[in-house]
C-alpha cells in the first residue's frame, strides 16, 4: 500500500481549527449574479418582497453580494461539532487500483444521518427561523436527503417541519419517509389536496406522480398560508451556497495544514449546493488572482443545465410562484427522463455558479448514469464507502482525470466532493447489477421545445 | 449548550495513536473459558480438529488463552485507517435534554458502509484467509451487517465471498442484499437447495423462512465441500472478540488522553462481539485488580441468554455440525419471537463473556423492544445519529443510568457502545411510529422446554 507517511488517510481538523465564518464568494465576483425578479412583474425583488416567503436573516444573506465573511452563529457551530469537521480522505486505495500517479482526495460529507452535505444549510436555516420566533418551516424534497436534513435540524431546535415529498419518491422510498418521521416531521406526498396548486395539478393530471417543481410550489403556498411559517430550500439559492461554503473552507484548511495545493477540484452539480460550497474558497482565490485551479462541475447527461442549457431568466418552480432567477436552465417545464440521481434532476443552476460558468471560471461536463454507477461500484469496492448516485458523478470525473494522468504521467492533485452515501439508493444499484439501467439523453428538439417556453423578459 | 471546553464533542485519535495490537482478555482471566468440544464425541477440540473449518491462524487465535497482545497485521491496520479510529463522542446534547449530571460518552462504530463494528473482524478474518492462499470464505448473515462487512473486506482483498442469508431477511431486506452484491458477494437465501442440510430442512419444513442457526449449518457445509474455502463467523467466537478489542482499546486511549475514568461501561449483547470488544481493556484492568468498573451487558427481553439462560455446553447451530461451546444459552432449539434486533437474536453468548458473567465480573439486564425504540428515537432527535435497534439497547440502558444519576445527583461517567446505524431498519421504525410494535417475552415454560433439549455432557 502506497502511503505517504506524512499524510494520513483522513485529515481531520480539530474543533478549534474549524471555520467560524462562512465565505460569501459573491463578494469577490466582479460580475455579480443577476438579481431575483418578481414572477408577475419582472421587477427586481428586495428585502421586503422576499421576507414573506423566507426568514428575515436568510433574505439578508440571499441579497448580500458584498460581505465576504459572515459569522456562523454559535448554536450552528455547536451543531456542526456534532458531525463536523468532515474528513478529507486521501484515496490511497483508489490511486493504487487505478495505478495512477495522480493524488486523489475527497471531502466526505456522508457521515451524518441525513447522509449528505444538506445538513450544513438545514441547521442554519432552521436556526434563523427559530431566532425569528417562527413556529415552523415548510419545504419540498425529491430524493429525500434535504427533507431528512431539515427534519433533523428542526427536531434539534424544536421547530415544526412540514415536508412535501415528490409522490413517486414517497412511494418508492418509504424508508426515507420513516427517517423524517423519526425526527418528528410531517411528510405529505406531492401533489396533495392540501394546497390550491396541488389540487389544480391533481385535477389536471389525476395520475401524476409529482415533480420537484410542483412540490416547491406546494411548500411555498403552505408557508404563505400558515401564520408563523416560512419556506426553506436546500439548494439553488445563494444563501445555501453560503452555508455550504463550510465544505470548501474545511477542505482548504485541511489541505493547507499539510501544504497541499490541488490542481483540479471536482463537484457534482444539481442545483449547485454542493459544488458551490466545495469550490467557494478556491474560486475566491481564483477570482482574486491569487491562484489558478481547474474547477469542474459534473452533471447528469439526462439533466444537463450547464452543458446544454440557456443562460436566461427562468421560473424556479412549476407553479411559477417563486422569484425568477437568471441561471443556466433547461426550462422550468423540462422534465428530465427517469434517473436515479434525484438530487441532480433540477432544471436550473444556482445564479452564482451560472455567472461564474458564464464568465469562464469553471468547466462543466455531463456523464451518463451507467458510467456513473460503474464508477460508484468501483469506488465502493476500493475505498469502502458506498456512494450516493449524485456523488458518484464526481467520482466518475475524478477517476477519468486520474486515468488521464496515468496516460500523461502527471502527478496532479485532484480533490472531489463525496457528498453522501447511497444506502437509500439500493433499488438503483439493483437495476445496475441486473443490467436493467438505461441512459436517456434529451434530444436537441426536446430542449428547443422547452427553451421556447422561457419567459420573455431576458 | 453545556460544553466543557477542554473536552471536544468527538475525540479522535490520530493515526499514530491507533492501537497496533489486539488485546486478548483471556490472558488475564484466572478461570479460562471452557474448551470447544466435538459435537459428536464431546472431546475437546484442538488445532487439527478445527482447521478444516476455520483458517489456520484464526484457529490459533481461537485457542490462545495466554498471549495478552496479538499484533494487528499491517494490511489490517491499513484497512482500519480507511474508517478508523472511530470517534468517541461526548453526548453533550443528550446530557442536556436529560438534565442529568452524568457525563455520557459513546463509541460510534457506524461510520462505515457495513454500518457497524462488524468490519473490524471481517477484515481480519478475510486477511488470514487470503494469507493462507484460500479462494474464498462462506458465512451466514441474519440482519445483514456481518454479511455486508465481510463482502466489503473480501472485495478489498480479492477473495470470493458466499453469504447464506436467512430467507426472511433476504426477502424483507432486499437493499442489504444489494449492498453485498455491490461488493461482489454471492448471496443465497437460506435454507437453500445448495446444501444437504438446506435440502433436509426444506423437505421437513417446506414453508420455512429460515433461521440463523440453519444458515450457519449451510455455510459450514458449503465451506467444507468446496476446496480452498473456509467458514468465517461474525460473533460468538473468541477470535471475534479479540479483533473487536480494537473498539475498547481505542475508546480507552481516547479517554486516557483526556484523563477521563469511566464509572459504567455499557454494551448491547447478542453473540457478544461488540460487548466483548468494547469492554476488553477495561475488563483487563478489573481482572488484574488495577481498577473497578461497572460493566453492563444489555440484551433483548425476547432473547435473554445471560439473564435467563443456563450456563452449559450447547450446540452453536441448528444442524449441530459446529463445535459445542460452554456458554449461557437458551438452547439451540430456542426460537426467539419476532424482534427487530436481528443482530441480538442468537440463542447463546460467547464463552469468554459467559465465564466472566458467571464469575461476577459483569452485570446483565434485559430490555423490551418498545422501550428500546423509544430510546432510539429520543437519541436520534437529540444526538442526530439514527441508531440501529441493536445499538439502541445500550442507549436505553445508558439513558436509564443517566436518569438514575439525575435522581441521586451523582455525576457518573458512562461510556456505551453505539455499534451501528439503523438505515436498513426503517421498517421497524415504521412499526414503532404506527404503534404496531409489540413486546414478546418467552415464558418460563418455554425456556424449560428448550433447556430440556440441552446436550447431556455437562
Amino acid at each position: 500500500m502506497k502511503h505517504e507517511t506524512n499524510i494520513p488517510y483522513k485529515i481531520y481538523l480539530s474543533e478549534n481549527e474549524m471555520p467560524r465564518n462562512w465565505y460569501n464568494v459573491r463578494a469577490d465576483m466582479k460580475e455579480k449574479p443577476a438579481p431575483l425578479l418578481h414572477p408577475a412583474t419582472g421587477v427586481p425583488m428586495g428585502y421586503d418582497d422576499l421576507r414573506n416567503v423566507f426568514c428575515d436573516e436568510l433574505v439578508r444573506q440571499e441579497l448580500d453580494d458584498d460581505t465576504r465573511e459572515i459569522p456562523i452563529p454559535q448554536a450552528v457551530l455547536d451543531f456542526y461539532k456534532m458531525y463536523r469537521p468532515s474528513p478529507l480522505v486521501r484515496a490511497y486505495c483508489l490511486e493504487e487500483t487505478l495505478q495512477t500517479p495522480a493524488k486523489i482526495y475527497y471531502k466526505f460529507e456522508g457521515n451524518n444521518t441525513s447522509g449528505s452535505h444538506k445538513l450544513n444549510s438545514a441547521i442554519a436555516q432552521a436556526y434563523y427561523a427559530k431566532q425569528q420566533g417562527l413556529t415552523g418551516v415548510t419545504t419540498e424534497t425529491g430524493a429525500g436527503q434535504w427533507g431528512t436534513a431539515l427534519s433533523m435540524a428542526c427536531a434539534y431546535l424544536g421547530l415544526d417541519c412540514k415536508v412535501y415529498m415528490v409522490k413517486c419518491s414517497y412511494e418508492q422510498k418509504p424508508f426515507r419517509r420513516e427517517v423524517m418521521r423519526t425526527y418528528g416531521a410531517s411528510v405529505t406526498p406531492s401533489p396533495s389536496m392540501d394546497t390550491a396548486v396541488g389540487r389544480k395539478i391533481l385535477s389536471e393530471h389525476p395520475g401524476t406522480t409529482g415533480s420537484l417543481g410542483c412540490a416547491i410550489s406546494e411548500a411555498v403556498e403552505a408557508a404563505a398560508s400558515a401564520p408563523g411559517y416560512r419556506y426553506v430550500l436546500g439548494s439553488v439559492l445563494n444563501q445555501v451556497l453560503l452555508h455550504q461554503s463550510i465544505i470548501g473552507l474545511e477542505a482548504k484548511a485541511a489541505l493547507d495544514k499539510y501544504g497541499i495545493i490541488p490542481d483540479i477540484i471536482i463537484g457534482c452539480a444539481g442545483g449547485g449546493s454542493n459544488l458551490g460550497g466545495l469550490i467557494a474558497p478556491f474560486m475566491g482565490e481564483k477570482l482574486r488572482g491569487l491562484r489558478d485551479y481547474r474547477i469542474i462541475a459534473v452533471e447528469p447527461a439526462s439533466c444537463p443545465s450547464l452543458t446544454r442549457g440557456r443562460f436566461a431568466y427562468d421560473f424556479c418552480d412549476t407553479g411559477k410562484v417563486c422569484p425568477l432567477a437568471k441561471m443556466y436552465t433547461l426550462g422550468s417545464g423540462f422534465i428530465p427522463s427517469s434517473s436515479h440521481s434525484g438530487g441532480l434532476r433540477y432544471h436550473g443552476m444556482n445564479s452564482v455558479l451560472s455567472q461564474l460558468y458564464h464568465d469562464g471560471y469553471m468547466e462543466a461536463i455531463s456523464v451518463e448514469q451507467t458510467k456513473v454507477f460503474e464508477a460508484a461500484e468501483y469506488f465502493a469496492r476500493t475505498e469502502g464507502i458506498l456512494p450516493a448516485p449524485e456523488s458518484s458523478h464526481a467520482i466518475r470525473a475524478a477517476i477519468d482525470e486520474a486515468l488521464h494522468c496515468k496516460e500523461t504521467g502527471e502527478d496532479k492533485t485532484i480533490v472531489f466532493g463525496l457528498t453522501g452515501t447511497g444506502y437509500f439508493d439500493m433499488a438503483a444499484y439493483e437495476k445496475f447489477h441486473n443490467g436493467e439501467m438505461r441512459d436517456s439523453i434529451p434530444t436537441d428538439e426536446e430542449l428547443e421545445r422547452s427553451f421556447a417556453l422561457l419567459p420573455s423578459l431576458q
